[in-house]
């Protein structure tokens, strides 16, 4: 179902991920320490960072090319397509969407290069699934801005170069902004303590009068349009990424039950190993049809947001149930990070809840098959 | 996705599905009668039996096409869908697979138009999931064969004017043979007390010293691989038409929770119903891609057994949670034959079963991935 | 964890549903036809019609003893305990806790012994879950009262002597009647084209200008608070009666797995089947767990309103769950009446939502638990 | 349903959780860093340890308050339950059902007062569900014995005094050992890169040609039997300890619902919140009614070991279900230590496997209610 040129890139990055990426995993999903800005610095050059934006550096891939690069990444850990993901369909694709030619020009070849890391703030730490209840605001003094605020679970804040910044002003509304770091008043701290997505940075952003100049400011967002439709791009990666670690499960422990024997048979011999891998092996497969289905709509410009909500809906739900799965099969050995298994899981609550929780989701393809809204 | 031959095609069949199945459908589950030697006509005239032979008098259409008439069928009913399984995958593939050239020209033209009514004897009282423990004997005497044994859950047995016939030879294995009714020693009793397919008629074969010419043998087909090959074809029927059940399911569903009022607003305004929705949504949807996607593999010729009984597994299981839950958004309402639920869901229980149950699935899907049989 | 004498009562009913009802339960079911006279004279010989009230030809025994009996009946078939459940549990109760001394002597003895049978009418067509919004009307003339409205979904409507009906009435909110059969204006038809509960008379009750004295009044009641503990007493008889339901197909089902033979061996020797007997017998431990520590809270006077949903919530649920799961291990012939087991299924799916829906049971601990209401 | 004593107990120890384990159990978690020898004398000093045992200097309580003990730890950690088990259920029980009298009076007073900490060594690199496969080695050598093996995934390995090793022998089967910390030849590392029960240590256990006198030996003890009656009693504290978990994770999450707002209005307002509420509280209170049930038959002595696998299988089943919903509830906050709630959750991927996988479980349950084995 995919062209020579889509599983020749996928085979680039998995050979990548491979070599590259899973040997060193474990210790940076255990040590909570990962090089951000050598990997930064790698994808860019494997042309991976906003690789289905158009111009400015950037790859003009297809949708679908860009989701295979996600899956493969997340085979090895959902912090990794993380980063890829807040580099290239947020913070990217905010200034390429929403920003005037100069920050295009200013921002997009760096950051496409991995040279420039941008981070995206728009979660506040009272308003996760509720955007537009943010309380970070943007004052005009003369032509500057003043904003104030915090933002919350920022993933790759303290490394970045440059966050896009969402902000509540009096006559715009919402509206976002390009800050580099170092701007006075502009601080991120790190978040610690996480037991998941640990091979990942996420940061506070603290806000405390920080001035801008007008042409900080993105000049075409205006009101929540401007935010959801970067999670949207967001969310699609998502869809297919979250098979990669679905499916990184899976060949784990179809490996492991070949090989572990129990009574005298290997414990693929068992029913009940069987039960478990073949429902596992269907979900995996519809997932997977699913995220090319979307990857198809998208490069065919018809995809909606309800439809990534199907996609982000189902592709995380039932990684996490593959993930949790394949860890009881692999029995006490599940629970280490010999195995990729455990962390999958874990990475996959983050997963779950970011971008739109499960219920989120529903509700928005409620909406779209009813016509009624059930959010509050 | 379609073609707009395959289009048309699905619009004819829906529209005769409405206006001439679906008035009397609830009728015929109820009083367990059903007119099948008329259904035989109208179907034969749409051209929907052996539809995607080649030759004979039969379609010649691709194997989606197939599934998509499968689909509408059972969106009104499963007993009806099974009524073209039988015929077509199951009768009609046997002889056109395995017949000799006087079998095919005698038999397909006639049941390719409705005039000849099939049926399939294969299962026993205690071989449902093995078919290999086959009682049935066919013993030689002179060039004739002498049949005896008993053949169960027999669709269409008592109405039909020929039945396939497989048993057990000495020398041969299993062996098929084409049965016209009316032959000596063969009869058919209708099972009732039935409370799933009662849109269908069941029937028990009784094969007492039944004496066929050798000329009656299938003479291509030796050993388990003629019925298991039929009865792919008929999972792959299955594969669509459960799509179709659960999408009358959540269509009704979506009707009723659009209107009635429950506290002054729509039961759809609900969260609880909205969630239900949406994953109902979801599993449909990717139902129908499974489908799709396993129908153009067929039309390619590189669908695996394993693949169908992938899809077997996957869309029936859902489709029958879907009605399920669906019943539940009808409240009283669903237990009714007013609404096509509980008449989907009862009818679901045996397409669950039959053709390969779950377990049967998951095994053969086990043993694809891991190499190792746990089928005992 | 039973006294002898429970023991010896939960015998006794036993045997007689064994002896007098499982004979005939099939046949009852499968024609819809079912002697519900005769039924209620052998019930009321037994005394177990309003077993646990007192006085007035009851028999005042515990409500954990009344609870075995329900289970005992649901054993064989819900429709049956349906039927001592709307006689003594909510037309019995109606009168006996909220009706003049005059409509205790009138009615109570001769219900107990059989020889009057009650209905319960509350639901309307429109409002099921919310009986708050009833449309029936009670308007008064001078000293007497008019009644108007429908009813549906009223169990034993048509066969019944007296029915308790509730309406609303202009100054006085809800209140209830005692409406013999035959007062002009009030007829009864019987609703059919049911899959679930065949084997008990479902009706729509009609009242049409229906004058009745002032005394028919039930005087203790004013409010919603009269027919909700009715339901809260119904709901308890269901939280034992589903255990009973469900006891009976996980106890068809070992029978039928350890005889049935699949590859030479019996199913029951298959891990497949044996996962799926524990847990079914994990849950079935606990629904009956559950059922006797609210029976104890009953006894005890102690139960809430919230732990009879909590019971009604889980052991419907599970029940028709461990009645689906068993169908499946009887393969093709789980869908036949010749075993008990489909017949639950679909009975269950009728005890699933009266009484209050599974939602509705949810919501209502919900708000127990955190303080606020969802409903709306 | 508890005794004045029983509750008195239960709130000294969940004020000892609450005031000395509480505060520093997340920080134990996150470094992989617990003070074993304090927590074994603090709860020694309690009388925790060997607390259901008979005499030297064991509290000889009631199975019930043991297993109430267990749920009060484990609602802080199951670390900190799993290291009472360990010394009560299997090293103390071991000493105590099978050891000489010279044995007990050595190790048990000690033990019970949390000076001497004791290990289980039974579980080898390849043999977690089959003890019976065992490899470590018991060779007599005079009237010592040579012991030879590896044992792995031994809680409190490297910090014990003394070791039970469990090891095959040619003439007398499977025996165990009371071996001390110090003996020549053995030796303990740690095992690290866990994502699950860090806050308890768990080593491989090395012995290399170990050199014991014969009253080193369990004189009672032969054969399997002598382990399993021991796994057996940790099971039991597992059953009791699991829902102290889940009950945490619920606590936790019915204060964040109630407080946390979205749209307006408190999280706990939504139906979807409280959808999810109402069926943990209601599979919480379920394992609560049958930890207390199997807490009863095992202090009358009734309880057999098939019942305690039933409740093991589904305590920690449900329990771990109920951390994964509280996960969700508590948004992208579930991901961190700050909440107890994933803590619990990774914790419990370990108590679902040891001491009985829920296959394992569910094969003893199906075995005894078929009398066919499905383990091979």
């Amino acid at each position: 179902m995919l062209s020579a040129e889509d599983l020749e890139l996928r085979q680039t990055v998995r050979r990548f991920g491979e070599q590259r990426l899973r040997p060193s995993i474990a210790e940076w999903f255990e040590t909570g320490q990962v090089p951000v800005r050598e990997l930064a610095a790698d994808f860019g050059k494997l042309g991976l960072l906003g690789m289905h934006l158009n111009g400015y550096g950037c790859g003009g891939s297809t949708a679908t090319a860009y989701g295979l690069v996600c899956q493969e990444l997340e085979a090895v850990d959902s912090g990794l397509r993380s980063l890829v993901s807040v580099q290239g369909s947020l913070a990217m694709f905010a200034i390429h969407r929403w920003g005037s030619e100069e920050q295009r020009t200013t921002w997009l070849p760096a950051m496409a290069a991995g040279e420039a890391i941008g981070c995206f703030g728009l979660t506040e730490p009272d308003f996760g699934s509720n955007p537009g209840g943010m309380r970070t605001t943007a004052k005009r003094d003369g032509s500057d801005w003043i904003l104030n605020g915090t933002k919350m679970w920022i993933t790759n804040g303290s490394v970045a170069d440059v966050a896009i910044v969402w902000a509540r002003s009096q006559d715009e509304g919402v509206v976002g902004f390009v800050v580099p770091a170092g701007t006075p008043g502009f601080t991120a701290t790190d978040m610690t303590r996480k037991l998941s997505l640990r091979a990942s940075v996420t940061s506070e952003l603290h806000l405390d009068d920080v001035r801008l100049p007008a042409d900080a400011m993105l000049p075409e967002a205006r009101g929540l349009k401007g935010p959801l439709s970067c999670l949207s791009e967001a969310r699609f990666g998502i869809v297919f990424g979250s098979v990669g670690a679905a499916r990184d499960c899976l060949e784990t422990t179809l490996d492991y039950v070949g090989t572990r024997e129990v009574f005298d048979k290997p414990l693929a011999a068992y029913q009940l190993t069987q039960a478990k891998i073949a429902d596992m092996a269907v979900e995996l497969g519809k997932a997977q049809l699913l995220a090319l289905h979307l990857g198809r709509l998208k490069d065919d410009g018809r995809i909606k947001p309800e439809q990534v909500s199907f996609g982000k809906l189902n592709n995380v739900r039932e990684a996490i149930k593959i993930a949790r799965q394949c860890r009881t099969l692999l029995g006490a050995n599940g629970i280490t990070l010999e195995y990729p298994v455990i962390r999958h899981a874990n990475n996959l609550e983050s997963v779950l809840t970011y971008e739109g929780t499960s219920e989120v989701h529903q509700m928005l393809i409620g909406e779209a098959l009813t016509g009624v809204s059930a959010f509050r």
